[in-house]
């Protein structure tokens, strides 16, 4: 497949800076770009490579202002990511070869229902009373426990875990060994220093458009559900505990760990490690460093950074002296030392 | 099932505020109450609902104080955490299907003994020199290795892998996707750069009553074992490095890391995503608050917090002034203009 | 197997302390040493132990000198760690049954050739178009994506997950659990709050000697490649984001997290649990405390610490004063009524 950058621009509701019939098959790093590659500009820290890219078409926010001349051709577009995102998702639909059918061994147990058009990988294992959308793809070495229900367009990457109970909307994505619906971390302390397990009757729903990185761990609720809302994004390797929700369309880097019964708004985006305290509330449109601990209830929508969480600016001012902690120290020091005189001074008058 | 709140009361050793006929047959978040059903007032940040729930029994500690009417009926208990346990429990073991039986296909090397009340699902593998105790869950996609010990009683989720040699004790249970026994991180530096691994020959030895969270991994030891004694609570995504000891009835939350060597004591609770140094020791009844960062050897029992690592109080009176760093910077410069203009006005004299 | 202490003083090149003629047939931790066991003292933290273990020989560096006696039979050698490493690996040769052999049921793609010398467990998955080198070890319940590309001396420990696409060099280990390949976390957002998915559709490169823990997982690239150098040594639970490289020799402790595009040098420690956001670039010869978030790029290297990334001398300097931070607060309010004073003396005159 090859596209003129006319053709780009016509898909893309684009405008052509350069040479509209110069053909591109492929996509490449702006850094890295190659003829007959088209790459992107749309992080600013890599401005300097577009003077200097070998790629033919580079996709451009419309306002872009070159400094010098760019040997490449422009594709001027609204939003330069978005574009790109649309592009590929075609490349790929046109070059993925989507598998079919129901791979020997695999367990689907009886009564449940798979659609012609699914995909069931070797090793599979779906439990009694599951019920399945269509376009299910459930790669090899997937677990579904006992009565999960799972909605159209599902994509389950090898070794996912399902426990029991748990519901999945539509168009819903899980990584390799993501696990969903394993048991709250529920302990009541006795009096001896041991502990009872709080059985977790609960489940996991996640709502529909949902994707979900590797080895994320979700575990089902007490009681009621732990809510993953419609159009979340979750990366790789973050924690979600019993009870919490996580609002629509948040989105988190990896590592991140929301301790039990935490609420996080809609539209939130989370830094990767960062934590969440148990029984947190975080509203809407809320964002958070890399790193940070919400130790308390968020009640304004803002930016948020720190250990001990706080308002960015705050903790930015702070951080500055924090570093400059040494050099306060001698001032206040020498400090003390002249005041020390000009009362000794004072005294010997 | 259904239970008045004079059953429970007389199965609980509590007694009732309200109407001792009320029934209820499930269980119920207090925000979130349905007639019918039994919830528990545990956390007093949830206190204020107790005055709204619909639900019709609330489990209260038997010192709770209303400050208002309360439509529900109250059933008093030395511990309503604890009770509520108990109650989950009994009504987990009424619902519950537990699996039994041996699915097929599943790998059972030739001489391993399963007893009868044993399940082990599709896919599992269990290899040579295996044993085993009763009461044993084994569900789908799990691997065992060579000379694995198991006891009794223990439940192992989809997709638990367990290298040769480890030993698990009785009443343990491993949720999805737990990695025990993977080599320790150990690799001997050379003058080129390069590494010579150490090979990790010793094991993981988990004793009695351990419950282990999803996608925990615990590295074998060098030599010896690295050792999770018996009560030990470990939540999702730990990880605990080759030659650690985690005392009994120590109580870890996500995300935590123990580097090598290190030795907690017992009783100890450490917060989410905290991190250990290599071969620190910990003694018995200590807290670590989330993020921690255990840097130096810990002496005294106490509660922990920073990421490097301090006392409480000292770190929060700390912190509490980093937070005014701005204000206390402020201060000093006033004070220095304050104090030059002094010594000028004493220079003029 | 037994040996003198002559016999291995030979094999490594060693001088022998003591009795030449004592013989070992096991490893021991100092600290729990045996009769007939070889122990090593190389993290200095352990010399008290010298002078009391059972151990029948010790390794120590041949600069080693005792304050004490010492009852053991000393086995100096250059590198006590190293040579330690050399003996393990010759021990765990001898000790080790190598599995081979096909187990059934594997899933073995058509076409795909696996060599006479290699072991593929039962459950594993190998897709078409995969290509494996000698001496492949594929335990059970691994998955290995369609195209995948496989070295000599590749070790999958039991369920690695590997996406289409991807390439393994030669003496490899992935430990179990591992994800390789998965999506990179890309999505453009869109005007009403929702996000397009940004296909990845590049993959990842391991290069030759490299080892990798368990449940670590490894995004594939946007476009191009995420690439795993030659030599490097990755933990546990470790996150490599989309279109990152690790440089070679480069070792990363557990839950350490590599944001998107960022890239690491050569011969660099990570500590466990640090964090590097984005688009970050590392110098060569770097290492980083346990925790260190580096949120800015790193031009010289060094040794760095701190949550807000800063040199190690200027964090501790500064943070010292953090803990001082009461005191001097005090010592601020203190001279300002000191100079208050004065200037109302002042005044007065």
């Amino acid at each position: 497949m090859e596209f003129t950058a006319k053709m780009l621009a016509d898909l893309l509701h684009g405008t052509v800076d350069g040479d509209e019939n110069i053909k591109v098959s492929s996509f490449s790093k702006i850094e890295k770009g190659t003829p007959g590659s088209l790459t992107f500009l749309s992080n600013m820290k890599y401005v300097q490579y577009i003077y200097t890219t070998k790629a033919s078409i580079v996709l451009v926010n419309s306002d872009f202002k070159p400094e010098k001349p760019i040997e490449a051709t422009l594709l001027r577009v609204p939003n330069a990511y978005e574009a790109l995102a649309q592009l590929m998702q075609m490349y790929n639909a046109a070059i993925a070869s989507r598998p079919q059918g129901i791979e020997q061994p695999c367990h689907i147990a009886e009564g449940v229902e798979i659609h012609d058009d699914a995909y069931v990988g070797a090793f599979a294992y779906i439990a009694k009373g599951v019920t399945v959308g269509k376009n299910f793809l459930c790669y090899p070495q997937v677990y579904i426990g006992e009565n999960v229900t799972i909605g159209d367009n599902v994509t389950l990457y090898p070794g996912v875990k399902i426990y029991h109970g748990c519901v999945l909307g539509n168009n819903v994505t899980l990584h390799a060994g993501c696990v969903v619906g394993s048991d709250g971390f529920g302990f009541a302390p006795k009096a001896d220093g041991t502990f009872d397990k709080i059985p977790q009757i609960g489940n996991v729903v996640i709502q529909d458009d949902v994707e979900i990185g590797a080895n994320t761990t979700i575990d089902r609720s007490t009681m009621g559900s732990t809510v993953i809302e419609k159009g979340v994004k979750l990366d790789n390797l973050i924690q979600v505990a019993h009870n919490c929700v996580v609002g629509s369309n948040t989105v988190i880097a990896a590592q991140v760990g929301l301790a039990g019964s935490t609420i996080l708004g809609k539209n939130c985006f989370v830094g990767g490690q960062a934590g969440f305290a148990g029984h947190m509330t975080v509203p809407d449109n809320c964002t958070f460093a890399a790193k940070t601990g919400v130790t308390h209830k968020i009640t304004e929508p803002g930016t948020y950074v720190g250990s001990y969480v706080m308002p960015k600016t705050k903790f930015f001012k702070a951080h500055v002296l924090f570093g400059r902690l040494p050099e306060i120290y001698k001032d206040l020091e020498d400090l003390k030392k002249l005041v020390a005189e000009m009362k000794q001074n004072e005294n010997n008058k």
